[in-house]
Protein backbone atom coordinates (compact mmCIF):
# COMPACT_ATOMS: atom_id res chain seq x y z
CA UNK A 1 0.00 0.00 0.00
CA UNK A 2 1.55 3.59 -0.96
CA UNK A 3 1.80 5.74 1.81
CA UNK A 4 0.49 9.12 1.52
CA UNK A 5 3.66 11.58 1.99
CA UNK A 6 3.03 15.03 3.24
CA UNK A 7 5.50 17.96 3.40
CA UNK A 8 6.24 19.61 6.82
CA UNK A 9 8.11 22.96 6.72
CA UNK A 10 11.31 22.91 8.77
CA UNK A 11 12.64 25.66 10.89
CA UNK A 12 15.51 27.62 9.04
CA UNK A 13 17.96 26.94 11.90
CA UNK A 14 17.06 22.90 11.40
CA UNK A 15 17.08 23.18 7.86
CA UNK A 16 21.13 24.64 7.90
CA UNK A 17 21.79 22.08 10.45
CA UNK A 18 20.27 19.38 7.98
CA UNK A 19 22.66 20.63 4.99
CA UNK A 20 25.18 20.66 7.71
CA UNK A 21 25.40 17.21 7.56
CA UNK A 22 24.95 16.72 3.92
CA UNK A 23 27.93 16.07 1.68
CA UNK A 24 26.88 17.49 -1.18
CA UNK A 25 24.24 19.32 -2.78
CA UNK A 26 23.78 21.51 -6.14
CA UNK A 27 24.19 25.11 -7.11
CA UNK A 28 22.27 27.10 -9.82
CA UNK A 29 22.48 30.10 -11.08
CA UNK A 30 22.70 32.35 -14.13
CA UNK A 31 25.35 31.78 -16.53
CA UNK A 32 25.45 33.82 -19.62
CA UNK A 33 22.18 34.15 -19.49
CA UNK A 34 20.88 30.60 -18.87
CA UNK A 35 20.27 28.84 -15.49
CA UNK A 36 22.57 26.04 -15.22
CA UNK A 37 22.93 23.47 -12.05
CA UNK A 38 26.27 22.18 -11.10
CA UNK A 39 26.62 19.35 -8.02
CA UNK A 40 29.38 20.40 -5.61
CA UNK A 41 30.52 19.04 -1.75
CA UNK A 42 29.78 22.06 0.50
CA UNK A 43 30.41 23.00 4.27
CA UNK A 44 28.30 25.15 6.04
CA UNK A 45 30.56 27.19 8.74
CA UNK A 46 28.94 30.28 10.39
CA UNK A 47 25.86 30.40 8.98
CA UNK A 48 27.54 30.42 5.26
CA UNK A 49 27.62 27.53 2.89
CA UNK A 50 31.46 27.42 1.52
CA UNK A 51 32.42 25.74 -2.00
CA UNK A 52 35.57 24.98 -3.46
CA UNK A 53 35.79 24.85 -7.40
CA UNK A 54 38.00 26.42 -9.69
CA UNK A 55 38.24 29.57 -11.26
CA UNK A 56 37.85 28.59 -14.68
CA UNK A 57 34.79 26.63 -14.04
CA UNK A 58 31.03 27.92 -15.06
CA UNK A 59 30.61 28.64 -11.56
CA UNK A 60 34.43 30.25 -10.37
CA UNK A 61 33.41 32.39 -14.18
CA UNK A 62 30.17 33.64 -13.43
CA UNK A 63 31.37 34.81 -9.31
CA UNK A 64 34.42 36.46 -11.09
CA UNK A 65 32.20 38.44 -13.37
CA UNK A 66 29.46 39.22 -11.19
CA UNK A 67 30.75 41.11 -7.81
CA UNK A 68 27.30 39.53 -5.98
CA UNK A 69 26.13 36.71 -7.57
CA UNK A 70 22.44 35.16 -6.85
CA UNK A 71 22.46 31.86 -6.45
CA UNK A 72 20.59 29.04 -4.99
CA UNK A 73 21.89 26.02 -3.10
CA UNK A 74 19.93 23.18 -2.71
CA UNK A 75 20.59 19.80 -0.94
CA UNK A 76 18.55 16.83 -0.07
CA UNK A 77 18.56 13.66 1.62
CA UNK A 78 15.46 10.96 0.48
CA UNK A 79 15.50 7.33 1.41
CA UNK A 80 14.60 5.65 -2.04
CA UNK A 81 12.71 2.84 -0.60
CA UNK A 82 10.20 5.26 1.58
CA UNK A 83 11.19 8.43 -0.57
CA UNK A 84 11.42 10.02 3.18
CA UNK A 85 13.49 12.31 3.91
CA UNK A 86 14.37 16.19 3.24
CA UNK A 87 14.77 18.90 0.95
CA UNK A 88 16.50 22.29 1.90
CA UNK A 89 16.78 25.04 -0.33
CA UNK A 90 18.73 28.38 0.54
CA UNK A 91 18.83 31.17 -2.08
CA UNK A 92 21.82 34.04 -1.17
CA UNK A 93 24.90 35.24 -2.78
CA UNK A 94 27.66 34.04 -3.68
CA UNK A 95 31.30 35.68 -3.22
CA UNK A 96 34.73 35.22 -4.00
CA UNK A 97 36.85 34.74 -0.54
CA UNK A 98 39.97 33.36 -1.98
CA UNK A 99 41.90 35.48 -1.04
CA UNK A 100 40.22 36.82 2.35
CA UNK A 101 42.13 35.87 5.60
CA UNK A 102 41.27 32.57 6.25
CA UNK A 103 39.84 31.83 2.52
CA UNK A 104 41.76 29.18 1.55
CA UNK A 105 41.50 27.22 5.29
CA UNK A 106 38.05 27.53 4.56
CA UNK A 107 38.26 26.12 1.07
CA UNK A 108 40.58 23.35 2.68
CA UNK A 109 37.83 22.11 4.83
CA UNK A 110 35.05 20.96 1.96
CA UNK A 111 36.19 17.55 1.49
CA UNK A 112 36.49 17.49 -1.95
CA UNK A 113 35.11 13.95 -4.08
CA UNK A 114 37.15 15.26 -7.45
CA UNK A 115 40.81 15.49 -7.81
CA UNK A 116 41.01 18.25 -9.73
CA UNK A 117 43.46 21.39 -8.54
CA UNK A 118 40.79 23.39 -7.01
CA UNK A 119 41.82 27.03 -6.48
CA UNK A 120 38.51 29.50 -5.37
CA UNK A 121 36.51 29.21 -2.57
CA UNK A 122 33.19 30.65 -2.96
CA UNK A 123 31.15 31.44 0.33
CA UNK A 124 27.14 32.06 0.13
CA UNK A 125 25.58 34.18 2.37
CA UNK A 126 21.73 32.82 2.92
CA UNK A 127 18.89 35.31 2.49
CA UNK A 128 16.35 32.52 2.66
CA UNK A 129 16.63 29.26 3.85
CA UNK A 130 13.46 26.89 3.79
CA UNK A 131 13.16 23.35 4.10
CA UNK A 132 11.14 20.73 4.11
CA UNK A 133 10.74 17.15 5.31
CA UNK A 134 8.60 14.39 3.70
CA UNK A 135 7.08 12.39 6.05
CA UNK A 136 3.96 9.72 6.48
CA UNK A 137 0.43 11.18 6.89
CA UNK A 138 -1.27 9.85 9.92
CA UNK B 1 42.46 4.36 1.17
CA UNK B 2 40.58 7.29 -1.09
CA UNK B 3 39.92 6.42 -4.50
CA UNK B 4 41.14 8.45 -6.96
CA UNK B 5 37.39 9.50 -8.49
CA UNK B 6 37.44 10.99 -11.87
CA UNK B 7 34.45 12.03 -14.54
CA UNK B 8 34.07 10.54 -17.87
CA UNK B 9 31.47 12.67 -20.24
CA UNK B 10 28.73 10.66 -21.20
CA UNK B 11 27.31 10.51 -24.57
CA UNK B 12 24.07 12.45 -24.53
CA UNK B 13 21.76 9.96 -25.79
CA UNK B 14 23.13 7.95 -22.89
CA UNK B 15 23.00 10.97 -20.67
CA UNK B 16 19.30 10.82 -21.38
CA UNK B 17 18.14 7.66 -21.24
CA UNK B 18 20.23 7.51 -17.11
CA UNK B 19 17.90 10.34 -16.26
CA UNK B 20 15.04 8.32 -17.42
CA UNK B 21 15.58 5.82 -15.17
CA UNK B 22 15.99 8.20 -12.83
CA UNK B 23 12.07 8.84 -10.21
CA UNK B 24 13.44 12.49 -9.83
CA UNK B 25 15.40 15.35 -10.73
CA UNK B 26 16.08 19.19 -9.84
CA UNK B 27 15.39 22.02 -11.85
CA UNK B 28 16.10 25.52 -11.92
CA UNK B 29 15.00 28.58 -13.29
CA UNK B 30 14.80 32.18 -12.55
CA UNK B 31 11.94 33.59 -10.38
CA UNK B 32 11.21 36.94 -10.32
CA UNK B 33 14.54 37.64 -10.93
CA UNK B 34 16.20 34.83 -8.40
CA UNK B 35 17.31 31.87 -9.63
CA UNK B 36 15.88 29.08 -7.74
CA UNK B 37 15.53 25.09 -7.86
CA UNK B 38 12.58 22.58 -7.21
CA UNK B 39 12.69 19.14 -6.61
CA UNK B 40 10.63 17.27 -8.72
CA UNK B 41 9.60 13.78 -10.03
CA UNK B 42 9.73 12.80 -14.14
CA UNK B 43 9.58 10.88 -16.56
CA UNK B 44 11.59 11.26 -20.35
CA UNK B 45 8.79 10.79 -23.13
CA UNK B 46 9.97 10.94 -26.84
CA UNK B 47 13.48 13.48 -25.93
CA UNK B 48 11.11 15.54 -23.85
CA UNK B 49 10.92 15.45 -20.13
CA UNK B 50 7.68 15.96 -18.36
CA UNK B 51 6.78 17.09 -14.92
CA UNK B 52 3.70 17.61 -13.16
CA UNK B 53 2.80 20.26 -11.22
CA UNK B 54 0.56 22.80 -9.70
CA UNK B 55 -0.21 26.04 -11.57
CA UNK B 56 0.24 28.01 -8.21
CA UNK B 57 3.86 26.84 -7.54
CA UNK B 58 6.58 28.81 -8.74
CA UNK B 59 7.78 26.85 -11.33
CA UNK B 60 3.79 26.63 -12.71
CA UNK B 61 3.53 30.46 -12.08
CA UNK B 62 7.26 31.22 -13.97
CA UNK B 63 6.44 29.50 -16.84
CA UNK B 64 2.65 30.73 -17.14
CA UNK B 65 4.74 33.93 -17.02
CA UNK B 66 6.89 33.03 -20.07
CA UNK B 67 6.03 31.85 -22.91
CA UNK B 68 9.51 30.06 -23.44
CA UNK B 69 10.64 29.40 -20.07
CA UNK B 70 15.03 28.93 -19.94
CA UNK B 71 15.19 26.25 -17.44
CA UNK B 72 18.07 23.51 -16.29
CA UNK B 73 17.02 19.93 -15.24
CA UNK B 74 19.76 17.48 -13.46
CA UNK B 75 19.49 14.56 -11.91
CA UNK B 76 22.29 12.37 -9.92
CA UNK B 77 22.23 8.79 -8.49
CA UNK B 78 25.91 9.08 -6.23
CA UNK B 79 26.15 5.90 -4.16
CA UNK B 80 26.66 7.27 -0.77
CA UNK B 81 29.97 5.06 0.08
CA UNK B 82 31.93 5.36 -3.01
CA UNK B 83 30.53 8.20 -4.25
CA UNK B 84 30.44 6.45 -7.79
CA UNK B 85 27.59 7.30 -10.05
CA UNK B 86 26.62 9.71 -12.30
CA UNK B 87 25.32 13.06 -12.79
CA UNK B 88 23.06 14.64 -15.87
CA UNK B 89 22.48 17.96 -16.52
CA UNK B 90 19.80 19.50 -19.64
CA UNK B 91 19.26 23.10 -20.27
CA UNK B 92 16.17 23.52 -22.33
CA UNK B 93 12.93 25.27 -22.52
CA UNK B 94 9.47 24.76 -20.52
CA UNK B 95 6.40 24.99 -21.91
CA UNK B 96 3.17 24.38 -20.73
CA UNK B 97 1.42 21.30 -22.23
CA UNK B 98 -1.71 20.54 -20.19
CA UNK B 99 -3.83 21.92 -22.94
CA UNK B 100 -2.47 20.20 -25.66
CA UNK B 101 -3.63 16.87 -27.13
CA UNK B 102 -2.52 13.92 -24.82
CA UNK B 103 -0.99 17.04 -22.16
CA UNK B 104 -3.26 15.64 -19.47
CA UNK B 105 -2.13 11.74 -19.76
CA UNK B 106 1.60 12.71 -20.44
CA UNK B 107 1.07 14.15 -16.29
CA UNK B 108 -0.38 11.14 -15.20
CA UNK B 109 2.71 9.01 -16.77
CA UNK B 110 4.58 11.36 -13.73
CA UNK B 111 4.51 9.08 -10.77
CA UNK B 112 4.51 11.77 -8.13
CA UNK B 113 5.45 11.32 -4.53
CA UNK B 114 3.02 13.67 -3.57
CA UNK B 115 -0.38 13.71 -3.03
CA UNK B 116 -0.93 17.27 -3.92
CA UNK B 117 -3.70 17.78 -6.36
CA UNK B 118 -1.33 18.53 -9.91
CA UNK B 119 -2.88 20.18 -12.50
CA UNK B 120 -0.25 21.58 -14.74
CA UNK B 121 1.89 19.09 -16.97
CA UNK B 122 5.62 21.11 -18.55
CA UNK B 123 7.56 19.78 -21.10
CA UNK B 124 11.02 20.97 -21.11
CA UNK B 125 12.46 20.39 -24.52
CA UNK B 126 15.90 19.74 -24.00
CA UNK B 127 18.53 22.09 -25.76
CA UNK B 128 21.95 20.66 -24.34
CA UNK B 129 22.08 17.38 -22.75
CA UNK B 130 25.63 17.04 -20.94
CA UNK B 131 26.50 14.24 -18.52
CA UNK B 132 29.03 12.68 -16.71
CA UNK B 133 30.02 9.42 -15.29
CA UNK B 134 32.06 9.11 -11.58
CA UNK B 135 34.40 6.44 -11.85
CA UNK B 136 37.70 5.33 -9.87
CA UNK B 137 41.22 6.21 -11.83
CA UNK B 138 43.31 3.14 -13.13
Amino acid sequence: MENERVPVELDPTLALSLLGHAEFGRIAFVADGVPTIRPLNHVVLDGRIIVFTRHTSALGRAVRHHAELQVAYQADEIEPHSRLGWSVLVTGIAVDISHDRHGGQLGLQVESWMKYPLDMVIAIDPQEVTGRRLTVAN
